[in-house]
């Protein structure tokens, strides 16, 4: 009995996989459980069991944004590390007692943790590096169920750009052979998957620019909201000229893939001096937040038309989703795509990316790789993660 | 096949395990490659069959040594934890390039991970936390061994110190029937595992304090060098009573046990203060290396005395075995006791730790708990770390 079998015994039986995301955006953590299996053809298939949203604890929100916007010690490091393992047992705790789980049927415990610093390598020079705060070992401990965690930092040892994950569930789930596909997810940051029906072709995913990132952080200032539910204060905005040109200017929408970004570039830092460069301070905040939505949209948008195919069906996950002016504003910008529901493909618009690490979870554990080297750029494909028992 | 038929293969057969340790003290890494297999008697053997110490990289301890101290931003988290965990990786290729170890005959990598940051639980308020820098998944992949780590985190979570861990090892390979035994490793801290040679009596294990710390701390500040080799420096020198007194007045030394402690609290801004307050800053830096000198010896000896017992076989370890002055004194200072050289005991003074965590790794493997709860206050034995293939 080797690793080989155990990882052949896993494959052998429906696993039951909790996956957890707390995304850049610091608004909660989405967790579900899901099951996974593999046909004898090999073949991989899921069901979603449970699903829930719980909002990120507003004192630890405002201490994370406090630790990637300050200078800070090690000891806040190592405090916040632990308050994140904290919260992430208590929503499991939480998940299993609200939907009547019993821990005991959980195969495994699937965390991506909390992204506090991604910086991707750059071109040849800079080796890159990233940080997802949260002990592995402490989670499990805390809930009792095996727990996998830390996917990004072996991708980025080989020379990737740790980023992003979701398409090995894309290529896995998302594939038709009749048109292509495009999945976006509007997080904190937005990216794309794109999968050409010629399988030929390989697969495409990237970082577009900002999600909710800069409209979150304009809704914070003007309005002392944590987000435009719905998108009803950019819909009685109008669009800002000098601002939109500024926004446009932003080099990182146009680059070429592969590219990632998060809120090194994209924060308060940066809205704050576009809106003083662009004099657009004494505006209404709806027109801020309207030229911020719009500009969003079109930055997804742009990306699709030059390096992916309009002509797509598309599947908007993400909280961004929620946010009608900006969903209405990114379908006039791909009229020719055609824009498809997650429910039709068995999973919730707000948990794919939970239900991504579950199953990229389950794939570590039958030493299954979990990166996609034409993706991240990394030198090879590799088994992802850390696992405590 | 499940987890436990791989655990029982796992001790089926002896296991080559590469440990690694790099101390608080950044002097180096620590690095043994050792043999463990389990008797029919589920008795533990081992055998250490390389090592090597390597020093650290003067930049990245300089880098580290500045995160510690100063305020900093998470970038340079991030980006420690890369350069860390690359050195690690480096060390590991090094190590089996010059002693000519076929990289597909080592089974585990067991790595410490560099603690920056140790704040173990205070009575019943404040919640513990530890952080140590490395990434595993990138470890495993820059190495292509399964490695094992982050295992402090595991026990805090329960109520524990986090540390020390090495005393499962201790008790299993240095008890005596005949004797109480006593290991002290003099590492940047120093510590002690009592093993009463009565087995319904606790194993008892603690940080006395200081170990290397302030001997270092002075040598840089008085001779630009990084140690004290050999003791050579203090043995020229004189204690000074005011900065003696000072010294034994730390509350730490005489705190009963459990306890732990690190550069939270034995730092430069601690000698510095206490130079300060003792007048002494114009004496001879061999005096003020002298007096730490003793100061340490009897900080582990009055923790003998207090807590322990003074008639028993004495094991010392870590770079602190080396320093001539420094052992003079603890052997002054326990008259009684009788002193014991390792290789004796079939290790290294100066790899016992990598080799401990070596051991610890192969536990966990085996599906075997690593801390021991009555030493470091965890609420129950927990299987320690976190691997990645």
């Amino acid at each position: 009995m080797n690793l080989n079998e155990f990882q052949q015994s896993w494959l052998s039986s429906p696993r039951r996989v909790i996956g957890m995301m707390s995304g850049t955006s610091l608004d909660g953590i989405d967790i579900c459980l899901a099951e996974f299996n593999c046909n004898e053809y090999g073949k991989h298939g899921f069901k979603v069991l449970e699903k829930a949203i719980y909002p990120m604890d507003q004192s630890l929100k405002e201490f994370l944004i406090h630790l990637m916007q300050d200078t800070i010690s090690l000891e806040e490091v190592s405090h916040a590390q632990q308050r994140i393992t904290n919260i992430h047992a208590e929503s499991v705790l939480r998940f299993l007692n609200e939907k009547s789980i019993d821990v005991s049927t959980c195969d495994l415990l699937s965390v991506h943790g909390q992204t506090v610093w991604h910086s991707p390598p750059k071109s040849n020079s800079a080796i890159g590096h990233t940080l997802q705060l949260l002990s592995i070992p402490a989670l499990a401990s805390l809930t009792g169920i095996r727990t996998i965690g830390d996917f990004r930092t072996a991708d980025i040892a080989l020379g990737g750009q740790g980023a992003p994950l979701v398409p090995i569930f894309d290529e896995e789930f998302l594939y038709s052979e009749k048109i292509d596909t495009i999945a976006v997810n509007i997080g904190g940051m937005a990216n794309i998957t794109f999968i050409p029906k010629n399988r030929e072709m390989n697969l495409l995913a990237f970082d577009t620019g900002p999600g909710n990132v800069l409209i979150d952080l304009a809704m914070r200032k003007f309005f002392g909201k944590q987000y435009d539910e719905g998108g009803v204060f950019a819909k009685e905005g109008r669009v800002l000229d000098r601002l939109w040109k500024n926004l446009c200017d932003i080099d990182f929408i146009k680059e070429a893939p592969p590219k990632s970004t998060g809120r090194e570039l994209f924060n308060k830092a940066l809205l704050d001096s576009l809106l003083e460069v662009s004099f657009v301070n004494t505006f209404p905040g709806e027109d801020i937040v309207r030229t911020l939505t719009d500009f969003t949209a079109w930055s997804i948008a742009e990306n699709i038309r030059l390096f992916a195919n309009q002509e797509s069906r598309v599947i908007v996950t993400g909280g961004g989703a929620n946010n009608n002016t900006l969903m209405m504003r990114l379908k006039q910008e791909l009229p020719s795509a055609t824009f498809l529901s997650t429910e039709d493909l068995g999973f919730d618009q707000d948990s794919k990316e939970a239900l991504c690490f579950a199953y990229m979870g389950w794939r570590s554990l039958a030493g299954l790789s979990g990166n996609v080297p034409s993706v991240t750029g990394a030198s090879n494909s590799v088994v992802l993660g850390s696992v405590s028992c």
